[in-house]
């Protein structure tokens, strides 16, 4: 048996397990300490009530053999796209029919997977820096891969790639660095796509932290996008389902791919849990939502305050206003890890290493919003002391 | 952007798609008409109390602040990988590390993404009969196919393939022939695939359905085991879980593909359902095991029950001993699909076509004993009447 000898191309360790055994290291050598954790993007608010009421009542009809349910359908339930339709995209005047829609256990799944549609020998555009796992999974498929660096100096917006890209993967609104695109920026991508039969997947995880107007919640909101975009959402940091597993894909008709996503969902999925599809379900329900966006405000509110303090603190901040990342440039010319360390041995807190998201990264970290208050006020008062 | 031209070497449609699309249309000329569904290995049985009380629990951690919990990590909680190898394994003098065991959303799920690990040309023998998938992805990732045909005459127990395997998917007890493998019969496969350097990706998804003794519940039983084979599990049929979404996967630091899996995983999937991993542990607490057992009983009875009678009947059937799958060689010499429209349009009745699980399957069904007692009584009426 021959192995995927592509994997022998990725780097050594996936940038959250590296942080984590950083962090274990520390404890082990310091257990009476406590770690302020600003760093991996996972939410700490509790569900909001309504959401977790609907678990329960799933629950409640799994154990009664009149309403138990057993296997879905591989795509999701038609309630739920058909939900997902009338909410997230209707009222903006966007046109998706429900065979368009794919419910899954989560964004992470899906950007991964989207990769087996493509064949091996398709030139690849990433958004740099950005979440990990774009690259690996690209790597994984044996692509050439092309950065689109993304810094201070051009805001944070990618240029178009000097080399045609076949596929592109953008996240907006940016993980780490907080970036939106006006509809004219993402227009010139979905133009791009067009002209030159290319396909972007749109990582879209972030969309419900936008607060400015007019900017785009979703691609298909470009004319023209519906030909050459498959856009990912997740109910991870919308609606604090990182443990809960639950998130869509859009792959429109006119992309040509939709039948493939189909097959491959079909062969290699049995379907979202019956309980997590639910829960998605109370989101969309006047308290389900409400209970969302109450979380969603909490955490921007952190983001601004962060933003805030570490700006009258002299840091250079980015983000924090339509994401719950705020990107911070290390101080005195450090590197990321230089000022992840002091972070953590000095502070005792736990940032995210911006190179960690790819080379343009470097010489930043990322914090997150994702923390309670208290921990947060603590965090900076002792960045503080640092600086 | 090229697409992966390899799925245009898939067969049309999906069996199970296929089936059902079958039944709508039936029904929709026949609004009136109830079908009895023998056919898709979906079950029907409401979960333990014990399992809904864990996930009752679990949904209400998730509603607090102090009990919350995001992500877990991406190969499953250390507390049920640790039970799993106490309970599953540890009794069978099987010794398995805990980062052996990974958790995930489903067999079904493992069974398709282990394909990644490989390089593309590897040579791939699948057992046939058998779950259409392992070769829909291997056709999805370009691999040519060997197929095992297992028939009434080798006893469903297929021969060493005659070309060199490089992977080698086997399923015991089989889903669709409900045969299970000796000790010595697996022995031979372990064997080979160790001269050859080969892997077997064993699904063992109907493990305990098992009742003969001395049969082999897990390939680790085998000696040189850890060396070559994967084994994947599943909560869906042992546990009723196919709508609660839980299997996992165990891959032997000695096959050389844990490091592999483990990035995979960390890079295409971010953990397993809190809700559905502590449902998993409660299969193991004395409640939760008396309740799927008395579910699984209940199948075996309905097992045992549709095989004597068809046989009574003068049917030719094999299985249902120790599965929940009674193989039927269909009447008067017909084809497979051709027995499942007369049991469609003469019985009402949803079975599953032999061929759909390969070329061997051809003048077979499959009937399933995830049914209510009352409905598969039913059914055996209309097919004495058939008959």
């Amino acid at each position: 048996m021959k192995t995927n000898t592509n994997y022998r191309n990725l780097q050594e360790q996936y940038l959250f397990k590296n942080i984590s055994d950083r962090a274990e290291a520390y404890l082990a050598q310091h257990p009476d300490q406590r770690l302020l954790r600003m760093g991996v993007g996972d939410v700490t608010r509790p569900l909001p009530s309504a959401i977790c009421e609907a678990m329960h009542r799933a629950v409640e009809e799994l154990s009664h053999a009149e309403t138990f349910r057993g296997y879905g359908p591989e795509e999701g339930y038609l309630w739920l796209r058909q939900t997902i339709i009338d909410n997230d995209y209707a009222p903006r005047n966007i046109d998706l029919t429900t065979d368009e829609v794919f419910i899954s256990e989560g964004a992470g799944s899906d950007l991964g997977n989207l990769s087996e549609l493509f064949a091996k020998d398709n030139h690849v555009a990433i958004i740099e820096p950005t979440y990990p796992a774009y690259a690996d999974a690209s790597i994984m498929a044996g692509r050439e891969i092309t950065f689109l660096p993304c810094h201070a100096e051009n805001g944070f917006v990618p240029d178009l790639p000097k080399r045609r890209a076949d596929i592109i993967y953008l996240c907006f609104p940016n993980n780490p660095t907080g970036t939106v695109l006006t509809r004219d920026e993402l227009a010139k991508w979905v133009n791009y796509a067009r002209e030159n039969r290319s396909i972007i997947i749109y990582d879209a995880a972030y969309e419900s932290f936008i607060t400015q107007p007019n900017i785009p919640h979703s691609i298909y909101e470009i004319e023209g996008a519906k030909e050459v975009a498959i856009e990912v959402k997740s109910y991870s940091k919308s609606a604090g389902f990182t443990g809960v597993r639950c998130g869509y894909t859009v792959v429109p008709k006119q992309t040509g791919l939709q039948p493939m996503w189909l097959r491959r969902q079909c062969t290699k999925y049995n379907g979202t849990s019956y309980i997590a599809q639910q829960a998605a379900l109370a989101t969309y329900t006047p308290e389900g939502h409400a209970g969302i966006r109450a979380n969603i405000d909490f955490y921007l509110t952190t983001a601004h305050l962060i933003k805030d303090r570490l700006q009258h603190m002299g840091y250079e901040v980015y983000g924090g206003e339509n994401a719950p990342y705020i990107w911070c440039r290390a101080p005195h010319g450090w590197n990321s890890w230089t000022f992840f360390d002091h972070l953590l041995n000095d502070c005792q807190i736990l940032c995210t290493p911006g190179v960690g998201f790819g080379a343009s990264g470097e010489g930043f970290v990322r914090f997150s919003a994702f923390s309670n208050r208290q921990d947060c006020e603590e965090a900076l008062k002792r960045i503080q002391t640092l600086a």
